[in-house]
């Protein structure tokens, strides 16, 4: 679907790399004729595809799916004042209908709080009616003025998770955050990508909460990636949007709600912590292709080895992968390279001499080879997908524990965050933040750390020595 | 979710049928403060979840599932003459980004070819790279000035299918949409929902097309509703965003194009031709919940009834139905009422007796009774859901041919097309349809038609007298 290019360009020199591989694995066209939005290729797709429907298993078990409108009129948009001041200068308007100017200005959703509320508002009225757990998978917008970037910054996000829960009380509401949170970092493990959750400073926290607690990624260049939110809107927006339930003494309470969401983002992350100098690295229960079978043709032998790896994709499709067959008129070094740069994570390879002795020539994406024998094809090839899962987590929490340091000067943090995150203590104190943000040149993420590569143990503040406890300090996308 | 309202009025007062039952079955809400656009509770969105996953299936043969944006800049979307004439009094513009006037206006999608053939003009170099067949299942926009209705004219169209595919002929681009009508059939077939299809008129093709191809359902009242629609784009759009690919001898030519569509009208069409006074009447394929199980408790041997329900639900969930057990603390015949209403195919009642005896009893949603045995519980719901699904089927078949007369008078085409379609010759003259139009009322909606109901066999047109091939004449949505 597009011209060839020249080698990719090495990891080291990342940003050259990642807007490469987006062209060269073909998950986005930027070429389309509006700054800050992408096509997605189809290959992309499929990887949105399979990086979703985890995300929706594990929404599903709890939360139910729902689609809400993309319009917002103006009189709804602007009602609760802080989201307001949040937005106004990253949203969308559509003025006219036709050759009609529209009596009411319509919002493109930025996030759909104001969509949603005034619907929860009719639906609930009872404290039998709650919780409310819905979720939805929809295009959103925001007029960036800053540099866009596929995936990561964006006019239209095309993919945005976003889930909007109403409870009883403030601590209900409270427990439904630590359990989004708990199911982030599920997903995160699926994907192998290894993530910091923390607690975003006061003046950091979504338009509106009452808390923000996210998840950051660390991205190949060091600079973390806002990859999932989960706020706590106490009964801030209940209040403006009349959600009230009566409670079981036959009194009207407001209620209290959270929200959280995650964007492509989430394949920003995926392709830029595990990809490398050859190309994209895909999780199997990701990947669009998990096998390619290169049947090595000698002549004389066609028939054979045409028949051999037939039988070997019916086996493998049988047992459930998705399985393909390279039969295109190319030579095996071709393909390697070709199926390679796509993430596939095995390849399989079958020619006279491997018939000849039952076996098989499997190599995984990090060019591990393995001779395995044709009649535990299905067994040797889940053990070799599943081995092959594991390094890729290893590999991925190797580099972020390399990335994550632990500081006690004010020099060693400025150090630490040029390559990735410091971890030093702040007593959240906000003076004490900007002095630290002053002197680094880098932001505080967030308080409040849980992360398995953190140690949690208390200090004392950089900067005025009081009681404190780890916060992490980097550059950000 | 809702304030329960009074009993479902009856189905023949469709238009009051249809508006509650989108209420009371919980597929959307109609209180969203925008004309014409509508919220999916999740109940709707689980059906259509179903329904569009049958259509996925059917696509993904030999489709591939993409996205493109939904902001299209004026200058592309301006560029096809006949395609602007057809669109320009609804859509809707975004005209500014926060508080700034854009450069350049931005149009909402209505339809995605101006934002498509841009990037295929990209894409296509060679002949190699043909044919493209590509789809997405996006929200486009209509700025409706007639009346709206759910699921049927919107503003926002939440679930539009759209398909475009590039090839080297005019021919082979023809062979697709035959391909495509086909699709589309099955895709009518397996919702059980009887369509008619059948060549417009060429007055009413789509805007830009060489010729559309339509699928039409007769609705409860008789008119007809589009549910889908495929065009023949032969080389227009190609000559206009200069599609090109080098043929075999290395010349230059212009790609031919098709493009065929289906919206959340299929959903409405699915739940108006199945529906009745009782409530919705859903495909086992499509009902989010398949089975319904209900505990008939007796003071005494309430424990004994529950684990003979917990036990058939794990038994047919295992066998992969979706089934669930109705625990509420409802009267029996209050949980029939509830999951007839949302179109459960099945209800298996378990109490103490059938305990006793080994058996359950079952009740399809058209209300048929049986006494089926425990052991043999899994075959048995296997063969009354498809016994249902063929019922469906038959009694929809049933219905569409009532609806469908053939007519050789004027005076009987205006009867008929009154209550359904009218079968009639016409010429294909232009003169003779707006005679027919004028002296029935109602649109010539197709020829060249095809459909189990309608005989296709010659005669002469009811107005010159030539000869002629059927058509359809109806009342439509």
């Amino acid at each position: 679907m597009h011209d060839e290019s020249g080698p990719l360009p090495p990891k080291c020199d990342f940003s050259a790399w990642y807007n490469d591989i987006l062209w060269q694995a073909e998950i986005m066209d930027v070429r389309y004729p509006v700054k800050g939005i992408y096509v997605w290729y189809p290959h992309g797709f499929a990887i949105r595809k399979g990086t979703y429907a985890i995300l929706r298993e594990l929404l599903d078990r709890d939360h139910e799916e729902t689609l809400f409108p993309l319009l917002i009129p103006e009189h709804e948009f602007m009602k609760e004042a802080e989201h307001i001041k949040g937005f106004e200068e990253e949203v969308y308007w559509v003025t006219h209908g036709g050759l009609t100017k529209l009596d009411v200005p319509l919002a493109l959703r930025p996030t759909s709080e104001t969509a949603i509320y005034p619907m929860y508002s009719l639906w609930v009225r009872s404290h039998a009616d709650l919780p409310i757990k819905l979720y939805q998978i929809v295009n959103t917008f925001r007029y960036e003025t800053k540099h866009t970037r596929p995936l990561i910054r964006l006019r239209e996000i095309t993919s945005f998770k976003e889930a909007h829960t109403v409870h009883t009380t403030w601590d209900e509401a409270e427990h439904q955050v630590e359990d989004a949170v708990s199911l982030y970092s599920k997903f995160y493990e699926r994907l192998c990508v290894p993530v910091i959750i923390s607690r975003r400073p006061e003046w950091d926290k979504f338009p509106g909460a009452d808390y923000t607690i996210a998840t950051d990624a660390i991205m190949p260049d060091g600079k973390t990636l806002q990859v999932g939110t989960v706020h706590h809107l106490g009964d801030n927006f209940s209040k403006t949007f009349d959600l009230t339930y009566e409670d079981p003494e036959g009194i009207q309470q407001f209620a209290h709600q959270t929200c959280y969401g995650i964007s492509e983002r989430c394949i920003a992350a995926l392709i830029s912590i595990h990809g490398d100098d050859r190309g994209l690295v895909l999780p199997p229960e990701i990947a669009p292709t998990q096998i390619v079978i290169v049947p090595i043709i000698k002549k004389g032998r066609e028939t054979d080895v045409q028949n051999a790896a037939d039988e070997l994709e019916d086996t493998l499709r049988c047992a459930g992968f998705r399985v393909t067959t390279d039969t295109r008129n190319l030579r095996p070094g071709a393909k390697y390279y070709y199926w390679e740069m796509r993430g596939v994570p095995l390849r399989l390879e079958i020619g006279p001499r491997d018939i000849d002795n039952g076996v098989v020539m499997a190599a995984t994406r990090f060019g591990e080879k393995t001779q395995i024998s044709r009649n535990i094809v299905v067994e040797e090839t889940i053990d070799l997908l599943e081995t092959f899962r594991l390094e890729m987590k290893q590999r991925a929490e190797a580099r972020a524990m390399e990335q994550i340091v632990q500081v006690s000067t004010m020099q060693e943090a400025k150090d630490a965050a040029d390559m990735g995150v410091a971890v030093l203590h702040w007593c959240g104190d906000e003076t004490c933040a900007e002095i630290i943000e002053k002197e680094t040149g880098v932001s505080v993420l967030g308080y409040e750390v849980r992360s398995a590569y953190i140690d949690e143990k208390e200090g004392r503040c950089l900067v005025c020595g009081k009681k404190a406890r780890p916060a992490i300090i980097s550059r950000t996308y």
